[in-house]
């Protein structure tokens, strides 16, 4: 298999069939997460009322669960949008923000890892780790303090115990389904000098899980553009505010042809344990 | 009457008066919007405390109601506060972001429309058609799935069957008040890239409609300035995420002449039915 | 005491130390505080459900309170992740957005200032006079209607009556811990003209409050830093759109090199009364 002709295709998919992603998400970054995925070329819709998740989800090409700026009555529209769109496979993104950072968040994410059954898990290392029962994360915010390096064995248990895809967002990315690894190396150091690109990352892979063939090959091509949208942003802005909007039009600027030029993954059978 | 003349003197009046702009507005265009009231000139609040929502309706020259994240406590304010201004003759603008995508949307923007009698109703085709009463209106998100010219008819029903000022936004902007009809060529495509350009234009007619004659002058005022400043940045700008800053840009730069140059306004009486 | 060498001290102290600050506060500027955050050096993170604020507070270096959009859930919110800052001695910053307009907004930020006690109260000069008794203040909205000097005594008599230090900003920023008065000069007009740059200062201020010697000194350092930031973003941009993201640039760029040779800073003892 070619992965940069795969993601390629995946990019010019979701151009072509600008799917509506519904995304439950924090508050700090819906601005931001509706302009990438304009940028992108998906549509995005933001809605949380309990009385109308259900039929936006029905609507929607895929669904991002972000616990970002959780509370009770917004957990409880999560679970109502994430159990109607399993009955309906829509493919769900869960994005446990700040998991190991207080019991609210890592409960929260474990319940909805069970209940829900995501097709992909998208955190950076630290949250992983807390997921993957490292009671002694130590996660101490919503920032990383563990390499991705660390996570990769929490990683294929979560991905081997609940059969879903999990990404783990760093310096470089891994992505595991339990069966194959892939390892990008796409994207820039600036990336982690904005708020929420994290969860950049989760709603663009629901855009691409809306059209890829399945939640490992959208959540590597999601990795793969989005990175190279960093390395393109790093071209035009160098320093935080301006390379964040940078960013935005990163997305918007990247065609397939960059994408089969510029894509750094590598994918492999995950090992035996 | 000289529009272009008329729409300059708005402008100028909106920065000579500063009116207070009182927004209930969705979570993702908060800042965005903000940013394009102070830009233009006018002074925003976002508050949405049921505790509150009376004494700030009665500072502010306009109130915008925005159902763009809608949830059971919103809705509660959205009726109080839109209520506290009717009584006090404060000028009502209602944005149904997404209504005929789901039934909490199309309702609460109806009810809002017969209780609250708003003195303007702003939203893209597919919502003014679901809100005309054709319940086929196909809505999928908060994306038109329409052109202007279908919703025309639905347009001036609502016009005439509520007595407001309705604006329909997209390539070509088309305004009515039953009476009247506006059609505005003002604008640039790069605008449907920004998440939130429908709602920010909601929120400067509120401050339009603060100082304006009437109801039908501050939509036209508003989407006459409002493209004006879409054209200013697609000068400076040709992606998204740059567009959309340079849009607020566009809003500090344009002055009263800028308008009387730029205008493209045509206003007729509406026809008969 | 050199107070430009004590500010350039704190400004590499926050890079250093990269202190979380744990911040509930107002829709509007979520996104662009935690974008001012890590381009200072900090991190962010922004929470407010009540099953985890205390959590949150025991690993942060500081909590900042902002009412800007305030309900009664968040309220509960403030006052419980207040009084468990106030037991550890976490610092708390208190910025009372809108004191004045409404009685909501005015009580709830006289009951934080008693129960809860922060270190450091931030505001325009209307909600300061607000909050110092002076119920006339004609608070229109969040926007100031006053000057700092208005504001002089009502500041000084809220410091010595809580023992809190007090910042009141504007064109020229007064800070008052009941002993030393400081008035910084640096800064830019264009800053008023951008949404929640007075948030902003509060959110930076939790940052140098988890940092520096004290309350006074962490207000003093926070305007001067903020201040030589709005000066650098002034000399990249000259509309409010492009200028606020240059702020966040700015607070990037700037060095304690910078600060020793730019920072107008003049800090005295205060008056007697």
């Amino acid at each position: 298999m070619d992965w940069n002709q795969t993601v390629a295709a995946d990019l010019s998919a979701v151009r072509a069939k600008r799917p509506l992603v519904h995304s439950i998400t924090n508050y700090v970054v819906m601005n931001t997460n509706a302009n990438a995925l304009l940028a992108l070329g998906a549509s995005p819709i933001m809605a949380h009322a309990l009385e109308e998740v259900e039929e936006l989800v029905a609507l929607s090409g895929a669904l991002v669960l972000n616990i970002g700026t959780l509370s009770a009555p917004w957990i409880e529209s999560m679970f109502k949008a994430g159990l109607a769109a399993r009955a309906r496979h829509v493919p769900v993104v869960l994005d446990p923000v700040g998991a190991g950072a207080s019991r609210l968040r890592t409960e929260t994410a474990r319940n909805l890892m069970t209940q829900v059954r995501p097709a992909i898990l998208r955190g950076n290392a630290s949250e992983i780790l807390a997921l993957g029962g490292d009671a002694a994360s130590g996660a101490r915010g919503v920032d990383a303090q563990h390499t991705v390096a660390q996570a990769r064995q929490a990683a294929l248990g979560i991905a081997r115990a609940f059969g879903m895809t999990v990404a783990v967002t760093g310096a470089e990315d891994y992505v595991t389904d339990g069966r194959r690894e892939a390892r990008i190396s796409n994207g820039h150091a600036l990336m982690s000098r904005v708020t929420g690109t994290g969860c950049t990352a989760s709603a663009l892979t629901g855009a691409f899980a809306a059209v890829a063939a399945d939640a490992f090959q959208a959540a590597v091509s999601t990795l793969v553009v989005f990175g190279l949208a960093g390395e393109w942003a790093a071209r035009q802005a160098n320093r935080p505010g301006t390379y964040g909007i940078a960013l935005i039009d990163g997305l918007d600027a990247l065609t397939p042809d960059d994408v089969r030029v510029g894509a750094r993954v590598v994918v492999g059978p995950a090992e035996c344990q």
